[in-house]
This record gives C-alpha cells, sequence and structure tokens, in this order.
C-alpha cells in the first residue's frame, strides 16, 4: 500500500484538522451538537430514508421548523452528522492508542485493548458507519467522507503502531498493512457484534488476534520478519 | 462462545440443508434464478429502496408484472435474493476450504487464500450483504436471515479448521473464536476495499492476517497454548 494517508492530497481539511477555518455548521453551539447527537442516534436506529427531521427534533422536544433552521436538508444533516460523530469517534481512537505500559508490546496490546472498549461502547458508531456504508453509493460525497474517515482511522493507528514499536517500526515493513488489519478486523467483529449480539463472542476473537499480534511481534522482534 | 451452530435450534431448514422441503419459489427455474441474480445485482448496486421491481425486470428484457408474477412484493423478493445469494457463496465457502495440500497448517494457508479470492471476486456480495446489514435494523425476519448467514459462515470455516486441524483440533480451545475472528476479518476488509478501493491494500493486510495465523499454529503446534 501507498503511503496514501499522508501523501494524499487532502479534500477535506476539517477531517485532517479541528482547528480549521470557521466552520458553516457551528458544533459548539449546544442546540446544533444536541440535534447531531440526536440524528445519529435515530438514524444509526432506522437508517437515514425512515428517519424524519420531525422525529430528531421530537426527541429534543423541538418543532421540525428548528431542526430547518440548522440544517436545510436532510441530506446536508447526514453529512453533517457523519462528520461529527466521526471526529468524536477519532478523538476516542486517539485517547485509545496513547495508553501507556511498560514494554512496547505490553503498550501495543494496551492501546489496542482500549480501541476495542472505544468501538464496543459505541454501539451508535457501528449503526451509523453500516449506514453511511450502504447509503455511499447512492450518494458520492458521503462515499468520500467515509473513505477519508477510514483512512483517518488507519492513519491514527498506523501513528499509534509506529509509536509504540519506535525504532522499530521504520524496518517493519507491513505497518500499513497491520493498520488495515487491525481497523478491518474492528470493524468487522463490531458488525457480528451488531448482528448476532451473543451468539456470538466478538471479545474472544478479538483477544485471540491480540495473541496473534503479539505473537507476530515478538517474533519479528527476535528473528526480524517472515513471510 | 457457545456451539450456537451445534446446539441452536434451527429455524431456517432451508438454510441448513439444500434438499429440504420443497420451496415456494423454485430455484431451479431459470427464470426465477435469472431474476433472483438479476435483483442481487440491482439491489448490490443502488440498494434495496432504489431499486424498482421495473428495473429488475428491464435488466432481464422482462415485464414488471413477470417479476410480479413470480414475488409478490419487494419484500419478498428482498427475503429470497438475500437467501439464493448467501447460498450460492456458502457453496463457494464450502468448495474453498476443501482445497487441500501438504502440511495442516499449508493447507490452512491454502483454504484460507481461497476464501479471500471467494469474497474478493464477489463485489455483489459485499455490496448485498451491507444493504442486508443496513436493511436489518428495520426489518427483523432480514435480520434473523442475516445472523443465520453468519452463523452458517462461520461453522463451515470451524469445520474447515477442525478438519485441517485433525486430532489437534480438540484440544484447540480457541475453534470457535478463530472463525469468528476469520469471518470478521474477511468482512471488515471486504468493507475496506468497497469504500476505498485502490487507496487500500486489502490482499496485503489479509496476507499479514494469514502470516500472524501461521505464527500463531506453529506456536500451539510446538508448545501448546499461551494466552
Amino acid at each position: 500500500m501507498m503511503n496514501t494517508a499522508e501523501t494524499a492530497p487532502s479534500t477535506d481539511t476539517e477531517s485532517n484538522d479541528n482547528s480549521a477555518a470557521p466552520r458553516a455548521v457551528d458544533w459548539d453551539n449546544p442546540r446544533v451538537s444536541a440535534i447531531l447527537s440526536a440524528a445519529a442516534k435515530c438514524f444509526a436506529r432506522k437508517g437515514f430514508s425512515a428517519t424524519t427531521l420531525a422525529e430528531i427534533g421530537k426527541e429534543l422536544g423541538l418543532r421540525k421548523s428548528i431542526v430547518h433552521y440548522y440544517f436545510a436538508s436532510k441530506a446536508a444533516l447526514i453529512h453533517e452528522v457523519q462528520s461529527y460523530s466521526y471526529h468524536k469517534y477519532l478523538d476516542k481512537v486517539k485517547d485509545a492508542i496513547r495508553v501507556s505500559g511498560d514494554g512496547s508490546t505490553t503498550r501495543m496490546m494496551n492501546a489496542l485493548g482500549s480501541l476495542w472498549e472505544v468501538v464496543q461502547t459505541n454501539k451508535t458508531g457501528t449503526g451509523l458507519n453500516i449506514e453511511v456504508w450502504s447509503a455511499s453509493r447512492r450518494d458520492p460525497e458521503l462515499k468520500r467522507r467515509a473513505a477519508n474517515l477510514q483512512r483517518d482511522a488507519r492513519k491514527l493507528i498506523r501513528e499509534g503502531v509506529s509509536d509504540v514499536l519506535g525504532s522499530q517500526a521504520q524496518s517493519f515493513p507491513n505497518v500499513d498493512a497491520l493498520s488495515t488489519l487491525i481497523l478491518a478486523t474492528v470493524n468487522g467483529l463490531a458488525v457480528s457484534d451488531y448482528l448476532e449480539g451473543e451468539e456470538v463472542n466478538a471479545k474472544e476473537a478479538y483477544d485471540l488476534f491480540l495473541y496473534l499480534l503479539k505473537l507476530g511481534l515478538q517474533q519479528y522482534e527476535h528473528q526480524g520478519p517472515q513471510a
């Protein structure tokens, strides 16, 4: 994989810099953030098409016209909810992978354990992700934003992994593949958990993943990469 | 995880036995299977709600009334497409994990390589999966069917893994977790590939996964499990 996260031109400045130019929608306005949070919950629960602006307003005891005042259309609200939820998610991922520990492998395992907690406690995020993936085929702008989300999350994971691996990271050839794999596994297990609930022990599968990863890192520490 | 695939009562006999009682919809009827395949493509491309029965008929040069003759409603067609695509998918998974090789670890790697090919060459399947996951929250019957699909696929993978591990399988404590992990990783990487396309090298990430798995199996062969 190319280092796309670093070399690709950014087409979405908000996604890369929280303190960028003033936004059309002010996330610091309590009413705006309340609407965005309520919309995220409704969308995650019922999907985009089955949710009306009136229902979102109702969650907050607001009239539909108030929601309309802040968001001209449902499409605009969907895009904004996606950006908003995704920033909150990335902030949590950032915190998670900063978890410290004793050795590099231990730190890595702690960080990835925290990443799992973030995903597990964020059922709305999983529901919203699935809705975004589905709607992406009908909405190129949403797909672009979803791809940016994935890219930024991978980049964060890669930075965390590189940080944990320290001087080893430069010689570890698969840090990109590793971050892609970690994100995909977390996403896939979140879907299993969402679909099957108690029937599947996603945590146990994730722990096995961490165990395999630990073996791989130890192997690499001792012997260098083997393919 | 409980051995749900074996002990849970089956509520969907078609999903467990291809030669079960006669079906209301005859998959052996060439026109029926043509409609189901065309519908799968349309649904994967545009989603359930944006696809009309008329469009599906148009793909085959059939009038909408002919599609209606076989499928009373779009909801009925969606459920049938999901069952149909899923059986075709499971048949391919079955074939894939029966791939043989020299040693047990080599066989396992061959089988999992084939599983990847199945998923990669089945973009319609990925699109349809995402649509099913999304629609599941509004359609409990679809969710039940989607959970069955996951369960059956996990069961097949677990059987394949057990077969490959041979006598080791009985003492390997994490075969359930392993099959859950394999399915989730494949699903997650298929989503990455669908969303980001060339930006992400899903195959490279999957190869890394197989490498980690191989290390784990070798470790287990030599030293028994370590957690």
